[in-house]
Parts: C-alpha cells; sequence; structure tokens
C-alpha cells in the first residue's frame, strides 16, 4: 500500500486507510459536507467528502477501514484529500498493523523472551501463576500482546505493553543479580505481572483510551485483583507470598501522587519502582530522540523528564 | 471491680487486669524482675514482680488477663503496683469491655441505626449488598461491631469503626437531601462500606494495631475487594454500578497523599470524602475537648488539625 | 422578550440588550465600525455596527440596555447580528434579571428561611448582630440579595451569594444537632457572615468583577472587619465571643494557602470550613453536569475540583 | 546586684530576683516543697523552698519579683539555690530591665529616629496617622516601646519591637532612593506600622506570650485593624491610599503560607516583604552568632534559616 | 534612522534594520517568498519579500543588517513591510546598539560607579580578585558590559547584567552599614562576581539566548569555576576565604529549587540572596509597570511576583 | 585482639582501641575524671578514668589509638570499662582496619573490578582521564580506597566510596546494553567520577565527617571541579564532551532540592541518577535488614526509603 507519509501535492489516492474522526459540516452555502481524518501507521491525513450522500459514496464511522479514492491538494501549507469514492472494507482486506503504531520489535520474539524468563522461575507458585496468565489464558495473552503501556507518553503502540514488561523485567533479572537481598522470584513475577490491569484500563486499538473501568479504578488497583483472582485458583498458593506480590504491584508507582495506595514497603517493591520508573524515562527519551531531526538541538521542556533536554554530542 | 484510675497510695489492689506489656529486666544486684503494664479501661498502671518465679506468681504473657494481688506505692511521682500474687483468669471471670476503651454510645443501638439505613436503599442491589455483610455475615458482624476506626487517632475504641460509620453515613443521609444531584443509594452504600477494610486492616483489640496485610495493603484496596466479593455473589448486580461504588471507596481519601489510588470522580465520591474527613475531625476535636481539663486553655499543636487549637469560650 | 439563545439565522431581532463589550475597530477599507457583545440571561451573541455615526444608532457604553433592531446571519459557524438601529433604553424598559444569570432558585423565599434561621438564635448578642445586618440594614440587604457568590468559579450569578450563604447555614444548622460538641448559634452566625464580605470584593451586576479593595484586601479581612463594626454598635457584646466569631471568619478557607490568615483554632471554625468547602464542591460539580449534554460522558479535568470528572450513570 | 549568672557553687545568694516559675511538689518523704524558676536578665536558676509555709517564707506567685535569701549548690551538674527567705519586693525596689532581656541599644535614642523619619514624610495624611500612633497615643507608645518582636525567634526582648521596626524602615529608606518607582511616604509608613499588631498579639513582659486574640486573629490583621480605626479619626484620608496602605500591612509576609491573606500586589509591599524579612534573617543570624564562643565552628541546622550555619572566618 | 515603532501606514522604509528571523514560504499559487522581521531597538515588524531572487534583493541570514527599502501596509490591523531592495550593510554602516534593547543607564557611567566599589575594597586579595577580572582583562569587561542579565525575565538588555550587578552592590554596600556583622569586602565582593557566569551561560547580543554550556551547567557553576581560576592566579589567596566567596556565588539563589547546589550558610551568602532577589523583582515589577498606558489598571497575575498587581495610585 | 562486642560483665581488657570522645567530667566529690569511648570495628564502649593524672596513665587525645588495661562492669544495664592503666600506641601496633567499620567485600579485589571496566572503554579521551585519577594519581587513590560514600546513612565505612562507585558502574554498564541509545563511555566514566567529589567533602576515618569545603561547597561542585582540572591536563579534550560528563556529575542527584544545580538534561544523567539513587536505596534496605534480628518483623519508618518496612517473608 502507499502510505501517507508519501502522498504528494496533485498525486490520486487509492487505498484502504483507517478512519480516525469523521464530523459532519456546512459550507459557507449551506452545503453538508464531511471532514474526515485517515490514519495509517505513517501518521494521518485531513480529507474532505464534499458530496456525502452521492454515489460511491459509501457511509461509515470512525474506526472503520475505508477504501478512499481521491485526489491530493495543498491546503494552506498542508496536503488534503478530495474523497471522490468512498467503501467499507471488509476484515481480511486489510492488516490493522499497517494502520496502527506498533512496535519495531518482534511481538512473538519479545513473548518467547518473556516465556523463557518464566521457566526460569523456580518458586512453584509463583511459576503456576504467571502459566495462568501467560500460558494458559488465551484471551488474555492476546489482549496483553497487542496492548500499548500507554495511551500517549510512552510505549504507546501495538506491542507496547509487552515491550514495557519484558524490559523492566530483564532490569529486575539484572537487579537480582546485582543486590543478593533480592528475592528474585518474587521480583520477577511482580515485575511480569505489574501492568496487567492495563489490558482493562486502556481499550483495544484503534482507540487506546481510557476505558471506563480505567477511569475510576486505575490499572494499579484492577491488575492487583486480576492477580488475586488467578492466586484463588492455585491451592496452597501461600497467603503471605500473595499479599507480598500483590503490594509490590500497588506500590509500583513508588509515590502517593503517582496512584500508588501503598508506599514500597519491601525491598522487591523499591526495586520493581527503579525498574519501572527506568524503563518509561529511557524509552520516553529514546522516543523523542528517534522522532526529531536534528538530536543535537535543544528540545525544549518535557514534562516527564522535568527538563529541557538534548541529545548527546560526544564532541 | 476496681478501677486503675481509682487507685490511691498506699492502698491494696486485687482485682483482674489486662496485662498490656511484659519484660524482663535485672535489677543492679543481678536479680531477675519483670516490667510489666496493668491495663483496664479507664487506664494503665504500671507494676514491679520482683520475685518472677516465687510461689503464687503465674507465669502469663502480654495480653492475658490476670488476677493480681499487690500494694500501690509512688515512685517518682506516679503510682506503682508491688505484685505479690498473679494467677491468669480464665475466660468468663471477667469482661473484656471492662479492660477496653469502649464507644461511650450503645453498640447494639447504634446498629439497629445502621439497619434502618440499609432499610430505607432502594436499589434492589445494593441494598442485597449491604444485607449480604450487615445482616447476613454473622462473623463479618462481629468483627465490625467491635473494631476501631483507628489505632490511635481517632474512634481507637471498641465499638469506633461502627460510631464512626454510622456517623458518616448519616451526613451522607442529610448530604443527599441537600444536594439533590447525589444519589441516596450509592452514596449511603458507599459510606457504609467505606472503612470496612478496617476490620481486617488492624487486629482486634487489645491489641488493635496494623496487620501484615494492613501494612501492605491498607484498608482501602482491601475493602474494596472485600466489595468487591459480595458483588460477584449477586447475581445481576449491573457493573458500571459495582465500579462506581467500588470508586468511591477507593477515592473516599481524597488525595492521593493520603492513600487514595484515584481522586473522586463522581460526586458521591467527592460528597463521602467530606463525610468522612469532616467526622474524623469532628471526633478528633471532641476528644481532644472531652480529655482536657481546661477546654478553655490553649491546647498546642495537634496534627490532625494542623493547628493549635482551644475549646470555644463564648464570654 | 425573545432571548437570544432563541435567534436563529436570517431572522430579524428587535429587542432590548445589556451591552457586554464595545469595541471600535476599522475595517479593511478604512471604515470605522464598532464590534460589540449583547447579553441577556441566555448568553451572548456578537454584533456588528457598520456605520457607528449614522442616523438611528444612538451612542452607547458598555453595561448600557439599548434597543436593538438588525438581521441575524451566519458567519464562521457562529450567529452574528447586523445592527440597524440603536436607542439606549430607560430604566423601567427593562428588567435587569433578563439579562442576567440569576439564581434558579427563589430570592425571597431563600431569604425567608434565612431570617427564619436567623430567628432560631438564642444567643442574644449573635441575634442582635445579626439582625443589624440582614433585618436592619436596607443597602447591605438590597447588595446581598443581588450579589453573586464568586466571578466565575461556582454561584457566579444574581441571588449566588444568597444561595451559597443558606445552604452554607443549613449545613451548620445540620452539624450542630450532629456533633454537639459545636455551639449552634456561634457556628450559624458565623456560617451567616462568612462571605458578607463579597459584597464588596465583587462589583455588582453586570460587572461582578474584583473590586480594587477586593483585590488589594480580600472578602475574608473586609468582612471581618464588616463585622467588627457592627459589633461595635452593639453594647456588651462579649469580647471573647466577637474575637472567637471573627476568627471563625478569617478562617473560613481552611488553609493559608487559600487565603486564610489563620488556620480553624475552634471546633466552629473546623465545621464552618468543611460547611463552605462543600457547598462550593457540590455546586460545582452540580453546574458543571447541568450545563453537559451528556453527563455520562468523561468531562475532563477540572481545576476546582482537581479530578476529571463523570456523571454518575447507576447502570 | 549581683546577677545569676555570676553565682558559684558554695556562695550565698540575697537579691531580687523575678519568679519565672513555681510549681508544687513533693518529696519521697511526702513532704510538700516549692520548685521555683529564679529569672534576671542574665538568664535563670532553679531554686528549691523546702519549707514553704515556714516563717520567712512569704507566699508569691509567678511574675512576682522576691528578695531570695539562701544557699546556693550543685546539682547533676547544675547550680541550684536552697531558699531560705523569700519576701515579695514593692514596686520601686527594682528595676524591671535588670529581670527582662532588653535591647542593647538605648530604646529613647531609636524611638527618637523613627520620630525623625516620620518627620520627613511629606505626605499629610500618612504623616497624620503616624504621629496619632507614635506622638500623640501615649498608651499605645508605652506598649510599643515595651514590646518584643517575638515570642522567641528574633528580637525576643524589651525594645525589640521598636529595634526592629527601625531597622525594617531604615531598609525602606534606603529602598525609596535605590528604586524610584517606590513611593517613599507610603512604603516607610507601612514599615513603621506594619508590626503594631504584635503590641496586642503578645502579652507584655515579663510573660511575652500570644494572647487569646493573638492566637485567633494575629497581628497581621489586628494591626491593619489598629491602622484602619486611625485612619477614620483623620478627615479626608484618601480611602485608596487607606487601602494600599492596608495592603502592604496583609501582604508583609509575602507568601499565605506565611499567613499573608493577600499577596504582595504593589511594588511597595513587595519592597516592605524583603525589608521584613532581611531584617529578620540578618537579626537571627546575629543573634545566634553572639550567642556562641566559637562562632567558626558549624551550628548545627537553624529552622528559620533553614540551613546549617557557621560564622565567617575569612582567613 | 527612522525607527520601526515610528512607521505608518502608505509610509515608505528605507533604512538599515536587524533581522531578527527569515524564513522561507510559498503562497498559494505556489510561489517562493520570504517571511522576515526586522527589528530595532524600538519593536519588531513583520515583513515580506515576494520575489526573493530577484535583481535587488540580496541574499542574507537571520541576524544580518540589512538595508531595506520598501513599503508599509496594513494587514490585519498590524502594519507590513513590502519589501522591494535588500542589501546586506557592512559593519560601520550602523550602529548595534540601535538594534538591541540597551540599559537606559550610561553603560560608562555604572561602569565607573562599579569601580569605586572595587577601589574601596581593604582586603587585598579579594581587591586583587575583583582587579583581575574588572579592571585587566579586556576581553571580559567587554563581555560583561555588553551582557544582559537575562534572556526575558528582567534585565533584558544590553548593558543588563552591568545595571543589575551594580544594583545588587549597592544594595549590599548598604547591608554591611546597616548589619555589623557582615564583612564588607567579602558581601560586596561576592555581589560583583555572583552572575558574571552569565558571561558564557548566555550567548551575545543580538542572540542573548541559553549556549550549550549554559544550559547544562548554568552561570552559578559556570560563574564559581571562573572565579576559581582567577583565584589560583593570586598567589597566596586564603584558601578558606576562596571557599567562602565561592560558597556565596553558589548558593545566591538561596534555594535547592532555584538551582542553588548549597543554601546560604554564612550571613553573607544571605544578604547576596536578599540583594539579588530583591533587584530582580524590583526592576522586574518597574519595567512592567514602564510598559504598560494605565499603571493604575491590574496588570493580571506575573508569574515571577506571583501576584495579580497594579500600579500604587495613592489616591 | 579482644573485640568490644565479645567483653563481658566482670572480665578483664588489655587491648588497643581508638579513642573516639573524650571528655572531663567533675565528681560529685568535686574530683576531675574522664568520659571516654573506646571504638574498633564491631562496636564502642564508655569507659572512665578515675585517676587521670595519676601513674600508668598517659594523656591522650580523641582519635589516639590506646592499649588500656581495665575491668569490665555492669551499669544501668549497659558495660562499661574502669580504666586502670592507659599507654598511647605507636603506628604498627594496630591495624587501622580493625578499628573502623569496613566493606565486607576485598578493596583491592573491586579496585581491580574497576580497572577492568576502565580498561574497556574505548573512546581515547574518557579513558585517559579515567587513567588520570585512577591510575596514576597515587594520593587520591588512596584516599579514594580508604574513603565512606557517606557520614551515616549508607557504605558509611572504609572502602564505601569504592563499593558504591564499582556498583553504580556495573549497573550503567548494565543500562548501556539495555538501552542502546545511551553511549557507554559517556556513561561510565560518569558513574565512576560521579562522588570521586566525597573524597573531600567528608575528612578521612576515624572522623569520616563533613569538612569545611565540604558544608560550603559540597561533593557535586567539587567533584565536578576535579574533573575539570584533570580535563585541561589532557590535550585536545572534545570541549562539549567535557561539558557533557560535567552536566552529568552536576545532574546526578536528579532533582533541585537533593541539591543538583542542574536537573538531567543528557539520558546518560537520566540513566546516572537512577544508577546511584537505585545503589543508595539498595545498600540502604540491606544494611537495614542485616542490622536487626527479626527481619520479618515491621522495621518502623526509615527516612530515606520514606516507609514503615521489612524484610520479605515469601510464606
Amino acid at each position: 500500500m502507499r502510505y501517507l507519509k508519501d502522498l504528494t501535492e496533485g498525486s490520486r489516492v487509492g487505498d484502504i486507510y483507517l478512519i480516525k474522526q469523521r464530523t459532519s459540516a456546512i459550507t459557507k452555502n449551506g452545503k453538508n459536507y464531511l471532514n474526515v481524518i485517515l490514519q495509517d501507521k505513517t501518521g494521518t491525513i485531513d480529507a474532505k467528502v464534499w458530496e456525502p450522500n452521492s454515489a460511491g459514496i459509501d457511509d461509515f464511522d470512525e474506526k472503520d477501514y475505508v477504501e478512499i479514492v481521491g485526489d491530493v491538494s495543498s491546503y494552506n501549507g498542508a496536503l488534503q484529500v478530495s474523497v471522490k469514492r468512498a467503501r467499507k472494507a471488509h476484515e481480511g482486506e486489510y492488516d490493522p498493523k499497517d494502520y496502527l503504531p506498533v512496535s519495531e520489535k518482534n511481538i512473538d520474539t519479545m513473548y518467547s523472551e518473556l516465556l523463557e524468563i518464566i521457566d526460569r522461575t523456580t518458586n512453584t507458585y509463583l511459576k503456576k501463576l504467571l502459566q495462568t496468565f501467560f500460558v494458559e489464558d488465551e484471551k488474555f495473552i492476546a489482549r496483553f500482546k497487542f496492548s500499548s503501556a500507554a495511551k500517549m507518553v510512552h510505549h504507546a503502540f501495538v506491542g507496547g505493553l509487552l515491550e514495557h514488561t519484558l524490559s523492566v523485567t530483564k532490569n529486575c533479572v539484572f537487579f537480582a543479580v546485582q543486590y543478593p537481598k533480592l528475592d528474585r522470584d518474587l521480583l520477577v513475577t511482580a515485575a511480569i505481572c505489574h501492568d496487567i490491569g492495563k489490558t482493562a484500563e486502556l481499550s483495544p486499538f484503534p482507540e487506546n483510551d481510557y476505558t471506563d473501568d480505567g477511569n475510576l479504578l486505575g490499572h494499579i488497583v484492577m491488575g492487583t485483583q486480576m492477580v488475586d483472582e488467578k492466586i484463588r485458583t492455585i491451592e496452597g498458593f501461600p497467603p503471605v507470598l500473595a499479599t507480598e506480590l500483590k503490594h509490590c504491584i500497588l506500590a509500583h508507582h513508588g509515590e502517593y501522587e503517582f496512584g500508588s495506595p501503598k508506599k514500597p514497603a519491601l525491598i522487591e517493591a523499591v526495586a520493581l519502582n527503579f525498574a519501572d520508573d527506568l524503563d518509561a524515562k529511557m524509552e520516553t527519551f529514546t522516543e523523542l530522540l528517534n522522532k526529531i531531526q536534528d538530536p543535537n538541538q535543544w528540545q525544549g521542556f518535557n514534562r516527564l523528564l522535568d527538563s529541557n533536554i538534548r541529545g548527546t554530542r560526544l564532541e
């Protein structure tokens, strides 16, 4: 397919795109038309449907995949598509991954790495718990692999939750070697489960926005509850261990003001908070530097990093 | 029985008291003795067992109820008991309520008031939920009536959780009349359930201290989970209503820094936060004024009220 | 009269409106014209006077009531009036309440309720003080009834100060029953007087903006001083009582950072702070939900409530 | 007289001292005695009256001036007086300034300096206001000269309020030269009046503690009101000027969290806040360095200065 | 020359201006043109070069001084220049001070004042240090006189660093008289050197923006290092004195959150912090009042002063 | 030698100990004696020299190593030594490491690890810089190996600075693998140098307290300056690289309120801040758990970790 970022003024477009936004409007002459935003994984473009109810123009909704035929012109310095024909595409005609931001890493490879780490867990109860989620629960696995780790800030793409989780977990595997006081199994299990609540806090792509439950309860409490439910299905799961694991998840934001109802009280909870926060900051910084043309220039104030930043020059 | 607050220098004591603390010590001459703190609902007194392993001195532990025979003297300006005989009492010989701080209000009367309010709930699901806890769950009811609402700050007595809950709930009943936007049933249900997690966050009297789960998870998350579990037993409980109720409980401390993982997002959650905070402050102020001899004097800085305070004089 | 919210494109307007704003401007062709904003209690509309000094166009100022004749057209998606004739109206031709946001509750009814509560005050000095303001001081009464309780946030309408004051007072009446440590008369008097400084902090409608004194001194200090002056006219008013009442007013914002020069040090001051803050938050939330079309949707971050909020659904 | 700091072990004392504290106590043998703290301007000493009701021992109260005859011994490393005789002294037998901490500067000299600055005021209304306080109001003048500027922190001695006020005023005189935007008369008047509320916020020496009004209203509001009252007695005092002066006083702490109900909004209010804060910090630092033996050593964390501090060495 | 603030619609311009900004753009018809902003010390104006590569239009860059011939018209209510001819001017054809915001005070006069203060320093080491910078180091002197004291906030003009430094130093000279505990020489030296790091933190005019080093190290650390380097060239400079001077510079922002790595621990450091902060606030307030037409009106919230402000009226 | 922790009541002591504290005192009978605190690496003990100037009792000072002969008795529940003989020991008679808290890890082994990491640096300038410190500067090396990383909080023992530095560096080596955006050489160099200022901020053991320079300048600025000085000796060191390295050191505390004059603006500075903070928290938690008898018990509030903590139980 021809990606939106490759369109040029004066060319003709004829491909399937995702409808990101669709609103009705009225021209000065009183005629109805549609403002539409087309999306693929390379970006978005404005489009106008000047004759909404004419032949060749199917009715369609936001989040539909629609085959668009039209002309590309320039308006106020930005490209714009005049839509001539619009047809709702059927599932199978398109690959959603062409239309959504997606991890640059291979999702299945990352998942295998995660399973290997799970495999090296020696505590039988924790291993069983991880398997119940990540080996046995098909629906959870599909959702987990497809989720982002955030609406906007960082890892806001398909596979983002997996990529973030794997990276946090690897940090924890290293920490457990470096600091022997840490219990490797508890820490790694907490790392793998720390954000699973995000599969329910955020709606699936292409929406990827806070759900009602997400807004009212939050992924920290939701994830803790998901872990709690699975634990109940595992006979003999030690109750203190269960509480300690749930504590690590509740406390992983590290501070009350970041939404953790408890401050880290166990050494593993402290370590998990670092592993998570480090990965968020590194990824935010990396995404920022990847996005810009001249990383040597100062990038202005970044809210998450709470500083004006620039790429390193080493000269 | 003769209460501790009524003992005088030179008198002899001979009654059953609760052992609040018991530690071994050694005199300058190298002899073992016991430092003991006796407790009843009127206060505490230091006691010494100078001959721990002699005849007439049973072995006993902290939290035991022990019949003490001894002499009351004065040491460094405070009264002290020299224990001559000590015998562990049997259940039935004493009434625990004589030994623990207890609500000045009648627990059963308060409980009836709470049941009446539950009775006036019209939403069938919320009413059923409340009944499942407060009418049907015997074990929960017993624990709820016996709990305090805090380790120390306010309502730190037997029946304190009930007294606080009833008072918060009455505030909410009034608010729902005063502010018609509030849904009375949701608000009242949230009020009645808002602190039920405290039955597990604090251990039962006479200990009344944070449990391990209390320290690691906290009553906000624990209470939310208790509500969640009961809701699952109620067929057809509307899912959004369930989330909204849980949100009110999660958000009832009002601020992240007070341990709520979510800020109040529903008007009922805002109202509940006020009802709870108001009752805590009023009771703290009231307990403080009741405790002191001259309420007209300035009482110094109070941490919860964040101010130097005094009783009102109206002169 | 025909309200602004009922105007439609292509219709003709011919009614008296309040001039909210009036500024001179110049067309690209160098001709003078006027940008005007018309206001009534249902909203505002832009208007243009293309021939300012022609026949039939009176000169007028901001805050004048002006009879406007003109045509309604649509420009950039919003309605606009082309003014053909403009005549300054005389007092009596219009009812100010048609032009200003006004309480939905009946002002006289609310005032009667307030007087009843004053009537039930038993402390003779406090009762006398209240009567001096609310029964005897005609000028104050008129100003009080006409004031808003804020420039923008909540109760920003004619009668808003009365509505807020009554509601806070009712909260206090209830609190005095619920918490016997509270002195009902002191608390209720403080509640009724807590915001009287707003009659001078804000200018009268239609301006309803901070006065110079309001900006430099604030309603807390101004109200305290107003109370102080009246007290001096009451022989034998107990000095400690006077100080305690003034303290309640000074401390009613509860925190230094909200402009109270003293933190609540008396139990009545604590209660008043709750009653006031609760009413502000409930009204803010209510006004917000009333204003929006779909209260079930998330409304975004609200600054006063410090949270993303939505209406309760109960489903 | 022989000052307390000059007493030595084994000597005999026979002079008039101020009774700072007096409490009854009981020996182990059950006998009554008195714990007394004697004070003069050089410090305090513990004293015991072993035979309170015997001949030669007058009854006396705290804050009395009492002639004490007794022996000085050492107990637990500190000196102590055994009182043999005690006689209440009459006014005239002693000079209060020997018993209270007092400014090292001459009070009358400082007052003259203040009057000269007042004299150079050209605005007739402000000059009149200052004279009404500092020339005409005998009672105020006496109280003002005798007051401290604080209970403890800095300038906590007789004449301290005058010394602090003069110093702040001199800072302001300089600022008005340095920064021409400042109105010299408004700034200087505000400086001279900024802390006059302290004459009522603190009780007179020897108590020098917060009064009831001080605790409930604070010197900022009290001083503003004192200024307001005097202004009313001056015919034609311009109302905006009055408000601006009161604003400067209200805002002189600079921040809400330091008890100012308004932030400085006028340039004179900003300048006054600096002049006041600077003098407080300089005096605190100076008193601290004067008090210590080796100012070159680190003095530990000082709360007002919010830092570990030491004297400057210049080596 | 004819200053930009004096241009009128319909006139013709023909003078040398500084190019503040230059960006290429494309008309709707696809033709290239240039958006240019011309600057002189009285302000800026938009200009368009419709035929960029035509005869008479030299190529030029931002920060060039260019002779512009063109017509002044009005567009959207603002003036605009249509550039007909453009020629890069040679050094010598223009005086940079006509194009940059510049102190209203005479730079050489201010510098003489500074030298006089340096001259009155009695400590030989400190005097030598000051002379090494301000008498001997030609390059430093040139840079110091030409620098601003800030990118935007206050003293953001040529000579601003000198003006601010002189003013802070005069404050310190006064403080040293007023508070004898202060060492005049240490304080004055620290005042004169406190912001010298700004000569490297900000690039020279016309850019006047943070340098790379400025962003990464900051003027506090850079200035401390500059002082340190000069001190090493002075034989026998007492090491403690060196450390105390560097401390004053490091701590002159007074608070960690304002970028000082140390809190003031010496009385001179406390005084310097006041002198600096006072001057910044007075100048900010003064610049603000000078800029506005009606200083009696409220000016809205000012971030540095953290308050809504207005000019003083005195009526 | 016989360590202090192994002394028992009634035994006799005869070994060399470090004098931690020595103060003169007077008995009730007026005789001089000495209060002394003896120290070895296992702890401290109180000692009394009852006959300070008698035969067999050498004069000695704090920080001397003194051979003590005496009797161990028990006083108020703690052991105490009555010193009979005291003789100042000569260097060589004792091994300082027996008397100071010392790393449990081998200092030379750790140093070799550090050198290996330095060896793997590929950037020639950074490698040269590290060698200049850690291979060539004998005096620095000796001081670095002997230093602690703190006065009290964590790593407060001989070798502590090396142990902390190595651990932070290993974290960084791992981070550079995990996050490819990080420049390994810059990050590792910054890690190795980040706390070298502590060799001058703290005095050598046994004192191990803040030096005057440490208090006035702090290790962040001191270390940056040490790096700056060495860089000047390396020809051709790239200036931007130098600034970036210094920035990482300046910013390694991450927040202004922790004493960093700059927030991390480079990704390596962000990573270093995490590596350092993580190691501090892990070591603090580990030292705490090692110190206590029952790690499963709640340990109370820890200031650095800002939480009540306990060891992990996994049951």
